[in-house]
């Protein structure tokens, strides 16, 4: 395929990551950046991230592909917007953890078809063109919504994007990646930001207590440091999946409480031989 | 100092990756090692983490230092018959995660001076010889409790072992350490037992979700791969402190769930910025 010019709405953590794919794996004659923060834009041309910034009128206007890795909020403001100007060749997709609000959101536009829903399954708690990952979506999942709302042409075109990146795709409608998204990515994030909290509430009393924080602390409050501009979006349009998965965790954790309570310490090894079973999912 | 025999009883991770650092440091003459399992103590001579297996009466009359790596329950029950039967030159040392009662089931033994309580914050989710690893213990924190209970010769060779090997070293009441290892270690496992468990709920229903697991994912839930055996007698010394910070964990969730369902976004932007207050403590 004859190489492409792509625009990178949010040249941060996705949009930094996905570019220097595009750049290892020769799909982009150029990279072009676009970003509401001129600081991030010069990062990346310093990074090498991208070989040009520009506005997004422009570059709407100068490309083949619209990347879209903005918080999920700003996706809904201007995907309509970008939409309007685009023509019956360009591609617009989108890399958002949230997709059914964002899909009702262009339902009716009448180049829908141009549009494509994807959610690339990789994500740190870093920000910015400086979090940007080489290689990061290498062997990871990418999930396509709704692709019978897009045109033939315009899927291939991703499709094949994410091929060229070593991504496994996955076709899904949007409510269910909404409700899979919840267990397998937000809910990650609460119980890291709800122990981050509970830890630093104690600290008031005690400043020692962080001398010893060993690895399997950092791992499961890692996430505690992601960005709330990023996650609040997502948190708001995958409200009523969220809370049903967080309902289900205070749950779970209740069954502990309840074992040490009553002092259950079989049942507490029934719990936890259950949660090993998790070994069948992640190696 | 003279090199040592060093007997390790229960070379699983923390004793076999002790093993590995008292070799790679040429601390130890001999490792000897004892198990309840005759295929772990194989596996640790196949592995060459210890140059000969023995039974723990034989192991303690032929050696200068006895450390045990083995679940905090069997330690109760044996630290005492080894006190029995050790001599005013020989050294007891444990490496567990619970330090308030061991303490407390030698405090009238007339050995207890031979005895130092420690505990080195590192561990896997993973158990046995071959889930040893090499160099790591270097740049942890360890613990060491109720020095002044000890023998000042006993702590000065605890002390040596643990710098020779990389530790750096905090002295601390049996009583704070249990109250900080549960803010520290033992809530961030409870936490991934029960993630695991809310996803495996939902997993019956729908086998689908599991392919899309990610980065965050695994962070967070792998230390649900925990042995029971090891972490359930851990939980049941350590109940009142891991109840404190449970509840104290449940409340922060609930505060999430009432921003979720209150729509108040502005109190779960707060929240989540209190939580990336966490990237003081870990980098």
């Amino acid at each position: 395929m004859e190489r492409k010019r792509i625009a990178i709405v949010g040249i941060g953590l996705i949009g930094g990551s996905m570019a220097l794919q595009l750049n290892a794996n020769g799909i982009a004659s150029n990279i072009i950046g676009v970003d509401a923060s001129p600081a991030h834009l010069q990062k990346a041309l310093a990074l090498g991230l991208i070989d040009e910034a520009m506005d997004l009128d422009k570059a709407i206007a100068n490309c083949d592909v619209i990347a879209l890795a903005i918080p999920v909020d700003k996706m809904i403001e201007i995907l309509p917007s970008i939409l309007d100007k685009v023509n019956d060749k360009q591609v617009v997709f989108d890399m958002g953890s949230t997709k059914h609000l964002l899909i009702e959101a262009v339902r009716n536009h009448p180049k829908r078809k141009r549009f494509v829903a994807s959610h690339p399954m990789w994500g740190t708690e870093y920000s910015g063109p400086e979090a940007a990952v080489k290689g990061a979506f290498e062997n990871k999942a990418v999930v396509i919504c709704n692709a019978s709302d897009s045109d033939e042409d315009a899927v291939a075109m991703v499709r094949f994007i994410y091929k060229k990146i070593g991504m496994h795709q996955i076709e899904m409608d949007a409510y269910a990646h909404d409700l899979h998204a919840a267990y397998i990515s937000h809910i990650s994030h609460i119980t890291s930001f709800a122990l981050a909290n509970t830890v630093l509430e104690k600290e008031k009393e005690d400043n020692a207590i962080f001398e010893l924080a060993s690895g399997g602390f950092e791992s499961t409050v890692r996430l505690a440091k992601s960005n709330p501009n990023m996650w609040v979006p997502i948190f708001r349009q995958n409200r009523d999946n969220v809370l049903d998965v967080l309902n289900e965790h205070i749950t779970q954790l209740k069954k502990f409480k309840a074992c040490l309570e009553k002092e259950n310490y079989d049942y507490l090894l029934e719990l936890i031989e259950n949660a090993n079973k998790i070994r069948r999912i992640i190696k």
